[in-house]
């Protein structure tokens, strides 16, 4: 089954909290790419609703912001 | 970039979630499937940690068991 991720209200609620997040702790995408061992490009796809991401990446990015990663999809 | 799923804590912490909200429901592998509109095969797979799941079916499974997505994360 395909869907675009962007018709998906938990992706919706993902891409907010992690760009919400990465804005509060004053890091650039490339930053927080860097941080979470992941590409600028993915993140800016990320916070644009562009990907439908896996449990594997919310951990690396709330590894990389320094919250739990249930936090992340909490809207 | 590859991962065995087994190998990331927070899809054991969903694996864990997933059959305790299952069973905490009396609903078989086969009837939280249908009411999800997943297979059978793949719920087993997700409690046994084999698979990477997505936000997506994230959304799903919580769906159809009547909880938040962050709940089925949450350790």
């Amino acid at each position: 089954m395909t869907i675009k991720p962007q018709h998906c209200a938990l992706v919706s609620v993902f891409a907010g909290n992690l760009r919400r997040l990465r804005l509060e702790r004053d890091l650039s995408q490339e930053a927080l790419a860097e941080r979470a061992g992941l590409h600028r490009t993915y993140i800016g796809m990320l916070e644009r609703c562009e990907k439908n991401v896996t449990l594997y990446n919310v951990e690396r990015l709330a590894m990389a912001l320094g919250v739990e990663p249930w936090e992340m999809l909490r809207g």
